[in-house]
């Protein structure tokens, strides 16, 4: 089977696992609760409804006015202030809810509003993320050589840490805020960053809503909006370091796949191949032949660099020592010189790739 | 100024510009209607208090009995099909908010489900997405070839008009039926579909919730659970095809940038340049420069293929062909034959591409 198709299924079915697992988990965790919650509260209605003595319309009628007026306790959420927060929310996909639109003009808006502006949005987080990444990157640089370190070379397992601290950090500033201007508990309000920043955004918890926070706190507003798109840059940019590389495996395969499928057709019509020299197989920095084959199959006859990371990698320029390819160190060296015309450096090293199929880079 | 920083820098400038946009019409369309509902549930809360005479701790409490009761209506929301549900919420990062932990060891295992699930996901759905696009693309040459056509090559734009048709197809599907089973009109149903699908979720509409539908009709809920990962995957489809590309645009820059450096230092240490024979400009089917000078170096200096999806490109076996990759035709063959080691492709074609800096790719 293509690898590409047995990555995809193996995913798909780990999905469904995950979901039923998890959904295992949610059952045993707040199924009981649920009950012990809902006893409680038909308890308390009960003697309401006993002490006033409701008609059943008269309480429909009620609940619906509470429901729909639970909104508006929070305050004005469609001036100006509570307008642009909701647009936030529609462009990071957070979504709380805390306020929809009501009116149907306002429902077509925000879906022409969200088609542009969630691409839009995606691009700018991971852009932005991107150059967080390099920064830091630096950064690190500087600081090793500053601490006379042996190398100054900045690894994946450096910047994926500093990224993780980073989210860490961000997640613990965000709650002590929001503990403090809300007044929720740090749990709770640590709870809401991470919902938040992870743009599920169940609604349950909402910045911004109490004591009409949107038309009095200029300040806090400010803050809170400026947490949420900092917030996600940072996420954006852990992201980019991590999981990108992995949403375009399928793809690169592909490309890969019909590649060796162009240069095997040029090999049978144009190129006579000529025997290579055989060398030993170069250091760790050499990434998987088949990037290798793809990305820079010069450096394959060339000595391996001094500094690694000038030789960027596909979606981040010190890629190749992510975990994923730190894989088997290659014979690519093998291909040396290869003499005649450039493109036979491609079709000439195809036949060795169809030898050696276990040398394709291990992916999920 | 740096490329990537300049493209960061408009793309922040962009979005803070589409938010004041987005806040300003949010405000004309929602606020005065926001304005009548307020006053119109005051009036009918007034009504209601006035007949019955509630204290106003008892009024407190019959709001704070409704609003946490409200979930409860909807039917049991934490048995296995509503836990389900909700896994499906979170790992998509829909997240209605119909139902959210209770408990704190709901809370806790609610973030580390998210931590691990949601990036699962994201690559799941670029996988799927990327097989669908495949299939597709197959599916529209044969089409193509049975039809007659002067050519079978599958353009972006056809792509395009497929993924778009598709995902309009979907939400179509999706607010027929959930207008019939949840009772909604279409144009509410469709939208539902839309916020759904994006994975905003906000959480107003919610299928699922009518006649404790989780427990009383299984067909139904499996049908939800279905359409909601089936349209995911058909939206990551339409994304794979079009917005991947652009997430990657600054590390591919860097990654450039990195190479040139290093080609320049190699040459400078190195390589002796020989001069080169110059031709004419190849066909609109030859990549940028800048792209050609990361990928397929040796395309340069052999004939344009007859079929261009064959040196499928970065993200993407028809990438070539997209909108911000029709550039300038490119004097690439000019690096024709390079005769020595295959480093010297590289760091010969670096003078040039020094000399030609509007020959880069123009990107956002």
């Amino acid at each position: 089977m293509k690898r590409q198709n047995l990555r995809t299924a193996a995913l798909i079915l780990c999905i469904f696992s995950y979901l039923l697992v998890g959904a295992a988990v949610f059952d045993a965790l707040e199924s009981e609760a649920e009950s012990g919650r809902k006893r409680l509260l038909e308890q308390k209605r009960g003697e309401l409804r006993r002490k006033y003595r409701f008609s059943a319309d008269d309480y429909r009628e009620l609940e619906r006015l509470v429901l729909q007026a639970e909104p508006h306790r929070a305050g004005r959420q469609w001036k100006f202030a509570g307008s642009f927060y909701f647009a936030i929310t529609v462009i990071t996909t957070i979504g709380y809810g805390h306020a929809a639109p009501g009116t149907d003009a306002g429902k077509v808006f925000c879906m022409f509003y969200a088609i542009l502006g969630i691409p839009l949005t995606l691009v700018m987080f991971q852009s932005l993320g991107e150059r967080m990444n390099t920064v830091v990157r630096l950064l690190l640089k500087k600081i090793k050589k500053c601490l006379g370190m042996r190398t100054t070379h900045v690894s994946m397992e450096n910047m994926v840490l500093v990224g993780f601290l980073s989210c860490m950090g961000t997640l613990c500033i965000g709650a002590a805020a929001f503990s403090y201007f809300e007044g929720w508990t740090f749990f709770h309000a640590y709870y809401y960053c991470f919902i938040t920043l992870t743009t599920i955004g169940f609604g349950d918890f909402v910045a911004l809503q109490k004591n009409e926070a949107l038309q009095k706190k200029p300040p806090y507003v400010a803050f809170s909006f400026m947490y949420i798109l900092v917030g996600l840059t940072v996420i954006g940019a852990f992201l980019n370091l991590v999981v990108l590389r992995f949403l375009t495996m399928n793809s690169e395969d592909e490309r890969r796949d019909a590649e060796e499928r162009a240069s095997l057709r040029r090999a049978r019509n144009n190129i006579h191949l000529k025997p290579k020299e055989e060398s030993p197989a170069s250091a760790a920095a050499v990434p998987s032949f088949c990037t290798c084959l793809c990305y820079r199959p010069q450096v394959c006859g060339s000595p391996a660099p001094s500094h690694p990371e000038t030789l960027s990698c596909h979606t981040n320029p010190v890629y190749y020592n992510s975990i994923s390819y730190k894989i088997d160190e290659v014979s690519l060296s093998t291909r040396g010189q290869t003499g005649s015309s450039p493109g036979s450096t491609l079709s000439s090293s195809s036949p060795r790739c169809r030898q050696h199929p276990r040398l394709r880079r291990k992916s999920i």
